[in-house]
């Protein structure tokens, strides 16, 4: 039988009414609900909220948060991360994705989109946090396609694999992106994903000089490079896309990409900051949001990433309209959901239970005029209070069980990395 | 007798130590100190950094806080702020000024320089909170010169009343702007404020428009016209500077005028992002961070108000060497302080007792390879868990006095607002 959790006297929309979810599902919103179930919360008058969907990530280089700062590119990579790197072993990066399900918890997300190395690691650390994560298998040759028959074993190895995982996890195709990946390789990818229905998971357009070399290497956009690859469909979720061209748009909004906008990594590795949001949406594409890996933006924090989001738009178009609040928690939420072809991202009956409930009896909601405006631009994360993912309590109260022991295998790990 | 409290095993820049303190005054910094005192606070491994200094608010405007979202500046300002600001009683303003201050104890700040109405009510609650504060009497004439005299009278009187504050809380002048301020006042406000030895805070070239028309008006941009009428000298603090000239960098800094940047603000409102950061440092002019008022930007948090500068700067200038980290801290503390004339921003000896510990047992700060990377990049103000100001204790283990009196308070008061 399926666990039945009541959540009884809590806000949604601003209005008061409690909530049922039988085994992973929301079966029922109501203004007074008694339905016997295995456990009750009291919401004393909290907000509930979807949980949030970090659609770009390398979960496990939490490890490595804070190994290169204020550093010019190549200094970071060469010096920095990739040394790094080179140690990691399966251990680190079970741990490494363990902290970042912790502190992707503790700020109120519920589901991950992860791309990194040792993803068996990666799922198993998923799925004892209890998360809902897509896991792309790392395809990246570097041109070399002599690699080709070993990396399409791994990957056809890996993908039998996965099928021991749970229900939360899911097996994806990751090519790291158009200049790394053999067209070969971009093909193979491509149809391997479209056979089994999986996504692919890539890089897009993150800097100019990619635009640049793909030009000059090619004479097409990394877009239509992809495109003239046939690697583009409703599959595809392209990080970044933050120096794609006005023409680009329209094939990506034909092809039913979907773009992650990661604005802190931009913004920190110094790629640049013009993201056409209002381009991308007027086109009909698909926007979500991401942080990318603590190695380049140091935190998982989507509430952080949404109200980053909304500024730089304001700013740099000089349009305070741009990005308003609503379509901010869409892309953090039901955009990224139905991206990745969930029925999550909305609490709504028949949804799947992944929310978060925030406390607002504290200075940042106060007063509390605009809910929605203090959950991005007033509050931090820390008012999330209570996180259910997959209809189970993954924290209450902020409590989240393990924490001491995550911290304890990640400081006995990283000193070995740096 | 002067209160003397201990505070033991702490880490300052990476190193334990213990730290004595002598009525409001750092007495002495050691490994091992074992002086008699009133109280001793067991630091447990935390890590203490100076208290912030917001160098441009509006506290009182807390109380305001998401009434307008997402709108052009013209509609913000005619149906949403001046409407709720001319309900605004003095009752309002101090409790209002008290949430602020409740908000940036939490969040590590310890002296803030404010700039609104009803300045008597708001120093007493800054008073009464036990921060440090610059209270600028708002000049603003909106270049009517029939109201000098009575703008002149109240200035004086609120200046001689002013000396029953105490010593943690400072008069200052608020000349609201060169736009809204006729020269007339502009003049006799800089007079009156070099007589006393007052800081004198303006805005200054926050809109790309303030400058086209300073420029049709007075064929000047707006430094050079306040630098025609005698008004520049270091004891002006200019905030936003965002639409500076580079002809006009050098004569900032030849004036010692310190320049305030308020990048939440600037970007919420969409006033622009293009700060020039690195050419002001370069020319030598003092530069500092605020967060503005709630009403534009939402909170009062400056080590989001950091991590904000820092991104953008990397981000528009495309160097991720910009705003390094420890020049970032040195905004918000130790230039800040000597901008307003206060031995503080530092934690040595002989400086203020203005501080806050730093609790770092937590997924933010793990692994904690770059405490100061982790401390603006990765953590949030959540992690300020003790403030010090003047030597008193303001907060303790994330507990402020009154905390819940202040929220019913603005509860309370708030809804005659909107």
């Amino acid at each position: 039988m399926m666990n039945r959790l009541l959540i009884k006297n809590i806000l949604l929309n601003g209005e008061r009414c409690d909530i049922l979810i039988n085994g992973n599902i929301i079966e029922k919103i109501g203004s007074t609900l008694s339905e016997q179930t295995d456990r009750v919360i009291e919401g004393n008058g909290k907000y509930v909220i979807p949980g949030f969907i970090n659609m770009h990530t390398h979960a496990a280089m939490t490890i490595m948060r804070g190994v290169g700062e204020d550093l010019y590119l190549k200094d970071w990579l060469h010096n920095r991360i990739w040394p790094t790197e080179s140690k990691l072993t399966g251990e680190m990066v079970y741990w490494g994705t363990k902290l970042a399900c912790l502190e992707m918890i503790k700020s109120g997300t519920t589901c991950f989109n992860d791309q990194y190395w040792f993803l068996t690691e990666a799922a198993k650390a998923a799925e004892e946090m209890g998360l809902r994560s897509f896991q792309p298998f790392v395809i990246l040759d570097l041109m070399d396609e002599s690699k080709a028959s070993s990396i399409i074993e791994e990957c056809e190895k890996a993908y039998v694999k996965s099928r021991q995982w749970n229900n939360r996890n899911t097996f994806a195709i990751g090519v790291h992106s158009p200049y790394s990946v053999s067209s070969k390789m971009l093909k193979w990818a491509s149809d391997f994903a479209r056979e089994r229905e999986l996504l692919v998971h890539l890089h897009l357009s993150e800097t100019q000089q990619e635009n640049t070399d793909c030009l000059r290497e090619n004479g097409l956009t990394p877009t239509r490079y992809l495109d003239s690859l046939g690697v583009l469909g409703p599959n595809v979720l392209a990080a970044h896309c933050l120096w794609i061209d006005d023409e680009d748009i329209p094939i990506l909004a034909d092809r039913g990409v979907t773009v992650i906008h990661n604005i802190n990594s931009n913004l920190k590795i110094a790629s640049g900051y013009r993201f056409k949001y209002n381009e991308f949406r007027d086109a009909g594409v698909c926007v979500t949001l991401g942080t990318d890996g603590c190695a380049s933006s140091n935190n998982l924090d989507m509430l952080e990433t949404m109200k980053t989001s909304a500024l730089i738009q304001k700013g740099w178009r000089m349009d305070p309209t741009s990005l308003p609040l609503d379509e901010l928690m869409g892309l953090a939420t039901n955009q990224a959901a139905s991206a990745l072809g969930i029925k999550a991202g909305k609490i709504e009956q028949g949804y799947l239970a992944d929310l978060s409930l925030v406390d607002v009896n504290n200075f940042a909601f106060t007063p509390n005029i605009n809910f929605l405006a203090n959950l991005v631009y007033s509050a931090n994360s820390s008012c999330i209070d209570t996180v259910i993912c997959d209809g189970r309590i993954v924290m209450e109260n902020r409590v989240v069980k393990g924490e001491a022991e995550i911290l304890e295998n990640v400081n006995r790990l990283y000193s070995q990395l740096i």
